[in-house]
């Protein structure tokens, strides 16, 4: 791998539902994609449970060695939700009922004719000094504490929460992409391939096989920050492809 | 959470191109699912790169924590295909040019006609000690260290494999899981959901709300090895719905 200097990242998802297959994460991905598009390198992504200890240990474990950390889940009205409570116990901090969240969803209820119950306040109990983070949705605040994100989980307010969210953030230089989709057998361009990510020092060739019922072949994927160089390499592999 | 005796189980999903966002991972979900419902319990997650360091690091972490491991991805035959070298790294062990796997490579690119060049034959280095997993759809094999499992990247040759695997695994009682969909806001049931679950021991109950632009509301998911208690639980949870 040649060397990056974007900020980098991890994405934690956490939730029972994920890892019994109940549910498709999508989350993950959105993230991954729209953190690239930025140039905020993803490093790793875990998927953890529902469980204090876990998000407490993987969160200490990562907000140490990525720039940014984003957590979706876990931050809703019952007693499943326990990510709120554990990045507090995790930065050693309070969980206190926040004023401004607190106003947030007494407007929001009273707005929709709906009482701000036990459960709903519960939404308001955030890490001491942390910023709360918009939910144009359902109001409920995700909240920022140093360089961990917490976001909810249904898809719909966490991708709301997060387009507001990558404005502040400090942003790297995204990737150059191409691919070139070519239907002959991966094994038999292995050698070019190589020979194409040695000679061009900035670009990242990837090889990506597809193979279903329809056709097969591979994708290969180059990535570079430098315009010229990907260019010439796309270039020299179509010339490689000629000769196969 | 509850305590359960089910052989644990960690996923690991190797691939730049996932950390990308280029593809979206289908492989975590799959296994996910057929794990579970084989009362094997996924504990956790991890997407890592194609990077040796990282391969290394992670699959000595949690080869130790949990009963099997699955890993997904860099067995292909190109240079970005890490996977092999770096688990016989992870277990201290060589990685050799495999009899077994050269003769099924042989055979099989004889079959279609075709030659097997040096980087197909990449593909038969396989760490010293290992099982080969049978690959039905492209007969490059994967294989079995200890307790991890190292299976393709692309999905249609991993489940090929899995479906193989699954066989052989030591398998725990699956969940029973039930779930019964509302059309009320979740923090309406929140107190109620925490009775139930306080009230039956051997019942989780989850509870996923979901948002869309057709509808909302949430799913209640109840999830038990015991068939009574968790018929118990629904029948509580109808009649408190019917309070509300």
């Amino acid at each position: 791998m040649k060397k990056i200097k974007n900020p980098t990242a991890c994405v934690i998802i956490i939730g029972n539902e994920i890892l019994s297959g109940r549910t498709l994460d999508t989350n993950k991905h959105y993230l991954c994609k729209e953190l690239t598009k930025n140039g905020i390198d993803v490093i790793e992504a875990r998927v953890i449970k529902d469980d204090e200890k876990a998000i407490i240990q993987v969160v200490n474990e990562v907000r140490k060695k990525y720039n940014y950390v984003f957590t979706t889940g876990g931050i809703g009205p019952t007693h499943d939700d326990l990510t709120s409570l554990s990045i507090a116990k995790a930065f050693k901090v309070k969980l206190i009922k926040n004023k401004k969240a607190v106003e947030i969803l007494k407007k929001f209820y009273f707005s929709i004719n709906n009482e701000l119950n036990e459960a709903r306040l519960k939404m308001a109990f955030i890490p001491k000094g942390a910023e709360l983070l918009h939910n144009p949705v359902t109001k409920a605040a995700g909240f920022r504490i140093k360089n961990v994100y917490v976001m909810a989980g249904i898809p719909e307010i966490m991708v709301a929460m997060f387009k507001k969210i990558i404005k502040s953030l400090k942003k790297g230089t995204p990737f150059i992409s191409k691919t070139i989709l070519v239907k002959i057998p991966e094994s038999n361009i292995a050698k070019d391939l190589l020979k194409i990510e040695k000679k061009f020092n900035e670009v990242e060739v990837g090889s990506y096989p597809f193979f279903n019922n329809k056709s097969k072949g591979v994708n290969i994927v180059l990535r570079s920050k430098n315009k010229n160089q990907i260019k010439k390499a796309i270039n020299e592999i179509k010339i490689n492809l000629k000769n196969l």
